[in-house]
């Protein structure tokens, strides 16, 4: 894929994942609906394989290889969702991946890794040290190199959710999803404005790491310089693929605080019972934060994914 | 209702509470079901309104009192759920709702109980100091008793819970669900064996708060005497009417260890995702701690609620 995705190819991707992917409800929650004045349709992608977005992009990459493309293996690095979604999708393939994490990356995200057979190679946490250390992987192997974003397959992969959205949900006036590399917010866009050209697109990012916002402020891609969040999957920087649908698609990016990212996350948790992380937790907390006015709006929320470290939690539990 | 709950009676208390109650998906989970080696299917009641299949009997109850009947409002007794429930379901006609909550109730339930406007009188953490509180208050008001099982009228609406899962997923082997007073599990047996007779319907059960199990064994009630489990929705014990369906329709009372709860409720929020409760985790506890042999078959397991107090988590995070 070449190109930038048309609804008919993210709708051809759809039909080449099904068989892998769940399709993930869509839930709702009255009393949230009724704190924000609006109607909210969560589409829960914590819900999904491997738990997050992301085993939508990495199944339509590792599936639409030919078998001598794909006997060597794939090569990522990540922060950690995309890397348990491509050792999934690979070990179902029944091929190597190889992947790259910075050495920062939380442990329940190494460890869905490691049940999926990926073979991690830790690195320092910039965008530079995985990079140089993928490159150098990718010359040992012969491995594909499956960047998490950086690829019109990906990308295309992570529209899936917004097509399944509004085929559930009729008549959204917006749809929310987190940016971080802007993967799963331009596919979110390209499907959204295709299939309903009025709907409304927005990114949400946290206001410690605000490159998207500035980026797209400023007209050009501006890198994210070692930004710290407790988003750990919205560390990355737009590419050009996805700074360019951005700019063109979305209506506006919204910026967070981390005090509003927790209460978000605690109140998905609390009034909803599904466990997500703090990336996906953006979306909601620029609303109750009054970033952005839903009064009397019907808003689809893309909930990113669920892959949390519990065990502060538990060890308090076992210890009682 | 006088009589045991017959399926046409079940199905006419379905229609009745379907537009207040949610119809929870059944979620399946790929890893636990290899750690298994069996098919899942969990009904996820933790997704329910005020988060536990307890509305269904709630609301099946408030909106089947006349008018004169509801005008004074209803009292109960409840170490939670049930509490939240029915303050939603009067709440929702508009009617006073008087709960009497052991003082220990946590604090979560009591919070829920809050919103939905309940009015709160706490008492010792005993049967006896439940009921003697309850009657008091019946008294002094002149509103309805609804007492969270020892009644048809609710054990009917537990009972939907079942029957929702028998029609989305075909040929289940065994239906799993817990048991306190008895009022989900003899819904379930009523449900389920009506539907489906082949099937094994299986109570789980705290060992440390073990009556159904010895009250079956037994061959009457023997009360519990002041459990103590992590599993604070099952401490009560059976009445005649949750006693004699156990004992004529469900096949097996399994016990299982408070490392058996928090293990199987950890695994559930990691590989899940969703927030489950102690209380709900007995069943999925029961398989994976060898008490019930489930290999090769296709199981129904009821995720009774999702109410569990977070603040230790989100402490934590708050200071990170």
């Amino acid at each position: 894929m070449q190109i930038q995705p048309k609804l008919s190819d993210i709708k051809k991707v759809h039909a080449c994942i099904v068989p892998y992917i769940n399709r993930t409800p869509v839930l709702t929650c009255q009393s949230i609906d009724r704190m924000t004045g609006s109607e909210l349709y969560f589409k829960c992608e914590n819900l999904q394989k491997a738990g997050a977005f992301k085993g939508r992009g990495a199944h339509n990459v590792v599936f639409s290889l030919t078998d001598e493309e794909a006997k060597k293996g794939v090569v990522t690095h990540s922060s950690g969702n995309h890397a348990g979604a491509l050792s999934l999708a690979a070990s179902k393939r029944g091929i190597p991946a190889y992947i790259v994490m910075p050495k920062t990356a939380p442990k329940v995200k190494v460890t869905a890794v490691k049940e999926y057979a990926g073979q991690i190679t830790f690195c320092e946490p910039t965008l530079e040290a995985r990079e140089s250390t993928a490159d150098r992987i990718l010359k040992e192997t012969g491995a594909v190199m499956v960047h998490p974003y950086d690829d019109y397959r990906i990308i295309a992969g992570q529209a899936t959710t917004a097509l399944e959205l509004l085929e559930d949900v009729d008549q959204l006036d917006m749809i929310l999803a987190p940016v971080g590399g802007g993967g799963l917010l331009s596919g979110t866009a390209l499907s959204a404005k295709a299939i309903r050209p009025s709907i409304c697109v927005i990114g949400c990012e946290p206001e410690m790491a605000d490159d998207a916002y500035r980026s797209i402020q400023a007209g050009h891609i501006i890198p994210s310089v070692n930004p710290k969040t407790i988003a750990d999957g919205l560390l990355t920087s737009l590419c050009d693929k996805t700074f360019t649908i951005i700019r063109d698609l979305v209506d506006e990016i919204v910026l967070v605080s981390e005090e509003a990212i927790i209460n978000a996350m605690r109140i998905t948790w609390e009034r909803m019972k599904i466990i997500i992380e703090p990336s996906a937790a953006v979306c909601l907390a620029a609303i109750l934060s009054n970033k952005l006015n839903v009064t009397g709006k019907k808003v689809g929320i893309i909930l990113s994914g669920g892959n949390v470290d519990l065990s502060v939690f538990f060890s308090y539990l076992e210890k009682k």
